[in-house]
């Protein structure tokens, strides 16, 4: 087996589901969108279900299709791009309800599909998706007779808990929605965190059910294991990779393992990126490259087998702040190589 | 359809290889390792074999499977990493060609698989696969007596044409091989454009068929386009994005289109990449995130129902600048989520 190894701890995925809910203290959505955070949308949907998620997020409609053929007919699956030309057939055949984002998704999907639920994305300060207050204020009593299921935003800064851009948005969506009977919905994991003042009727977990932050508490999801495929030795002066970008100090062990940016683990994070093997971490040497990674493991008692990037020692957002970036894009980066092992 | 479209120009790859192969005049083979360096191997192959190689490489034994189901028995299949433990059933049920890099795989193929064909990798100074020199000293009159149906290696510098390295590699390629009647490749994409004493037997180019660098003629392959959702009057003063990322210095059209990170658009582009429309380049503002990209849209002169962020205006290699990247990852990072339109 050349590939690497993905494991995925649904035990986790659910305790993480469960902690969340507990903080919320109400109805406790879980996103899944992004192939469930890079992990696999069909199975991490169906154990959140088993564990007693009933309202499920998706970016897109095809995703939604997907998803409701693994859920059943039970659950709530909603489209946060809301209704788009060319998806009626699919929010009808999987009954997935749109979260409308403008006067022109309104306006299509009543002639669309007359009578079939939906929400409303209401933008608060975001600027990305949703209908501005003075849209909302011109539209909303028709769009209320029409029995929206939901009114939802979207908070920018939730991952930085004390921005003064969140309460602006929680001021900015309370405004906007107080006195109308129905359900409202403002936070993602990082609202969740925030307090009670930010949970309104539902809360919509995404990143912090696969062990990401902002949830410091998670536990890790995720263990990514990548074999060696050969060990060499290499003298003090020769270089390694590709436009000889690493030069040994001192004669050293390489490993090379089997995984690259094409697995989607970013190019960007070479020169600072670690693995870890039996309680020690060895340094990434020269540039990754599109299937292969060399590794400097001379300071290893035995040879390795196998080196770890992901799991227990390293957390997804460890991983992220090699390449600069967030735990998010090394979760949904992800590829399709990897055998995935899905343990309880 | 909420998902953007990338569409592929088959015609465009089989030229690129037929120019490859007239550049080269020698055996020309097909790199489609990455799942077709993230295009989808299975039509890539299927479409290469029409158009007359009949070597292809892959990274790991599980592509070439994958590539064993859709070019039937004809083409020769090699594994770049070789004979991995746990890999005799697949080597052997798909008739691949594994690619030995050591001594360890060298005893390991021998043992689990007598008289299986098998080739050699040797390294040249990349340090990264492959036997070195003295490995192959001991070992050559051994593996030479196995009929190994190729020698090779693989150099670290070929994208850029002048760095001694280049010669240095085939000097020792040369030198680790000559008078043995097996043939020998040493050039991928880069390799084959340094000329005639780089090509040996055979070149095998990778990332030239699909339109990157360093192919400078090389036709471009890929279109991606993303469906706008919606698009918002942004007043000056206000911020749009995770972070409150980006300011309006004026009165502003926003246009927020399906497509993130999850997607293969690598966050770290943001702040440096532009989309196409009707000839007219538009910035993104903002943070790239998850599903969703916010771009400036004040410019163009009537509303978009997409923006292209590849084809013929923006290269695959323009947008690894973006994320100070090569093109190369652009294209292996393209997600799942796409629509794929394959052309002629």
């Amino acid at each position: 087996m050349s590939t690497g190894t993905l494991t995925i701890d649904l035990g986790a995925l659910a305790a993480n589901w469960h902690a969340l809910a507990k903080i919320a203290q109400v109805e406790t959505a879980a996103v899944v969108k992004a192939d469930g955070y890079g992990l696999g949308i069909e199975r991490v949907g169906r154990h959140l279900a088993e564990a007693g998620a009933r309202q499920f997020f998706v970016a897109v409609a095809e995703e939604g299709v997907i998803l409701r053929r693994a859920l059943g007919s039970g659950p709530v699956i909603s489209v946060l791009s809301g209704h788009m030309h060319g998806d009626a057939d699919a929010i009808a055949g999987a009954n997935l309800t749109p979260m409308i984002n403008s006067v022109d998704q309104m306006l299509h999907h009543v002639e669309a599909l007359p009578a079939h639920p939906f929400g409303i994305q209401l933008d608060t300060g975001m600027n990305r998706l949703g209908m501005e207050p003075s849209e909302w204020s011109a539209l909303r009593e028709i769009a209320l007779a029409q029995n929206p299921t939901l009114l939802m935003s979207h908070l920018a800064c939730a991952d930085e808990s004390d921005h003064p851009m969140n309460e602006h948005q929680r001021a900015q969506f309370e405004d906007m929605t107080q006195g109308l009977d129905v359900p409202r919905s403002l936070a993602a994991t990082g609202g969740t965190l925030l307090g009670d003042d930010f949970h309104f009727d539902m809360v919509r977990p995404g990143i912090g059910l696969f062990g990401g932050l902002p949830f410091a508490a998670a536990q890790p999801v995720i263990t990514l294991d990548l074999p060696v495929i050969q060990i060499r030795d290499v003298a003090a002066g020769e270089t390694v990779g590709y436009s000889n970008a690493w030069t040994a100090k001192a004669p050293s062990k390489i490993a090379t393992v089997s995984g690259g940016y094409a697995d989607g683990l970013i190019r960007a994070m070479g020169p600072n990126a670690k693995f870890h093997c039996d309680g020690m971490a060895v340094p990434v040497v020269g540039r990754i490259s599109m299937d292969l990674i060399t590794v400097d493991v001379t300071a290893l008692p035995t040879p390795p087998a196998s080196l770890q990037l992901i799991g227990a020692k390293q957390s997804v957002d460890a991983v992220g702040d090699f390449a600069s970036t967030i735990g998010y894009e090394v979760l949904t980066s992800l590829g399709a190589r990897y055998t995935r092992k899905w343990v309880q």
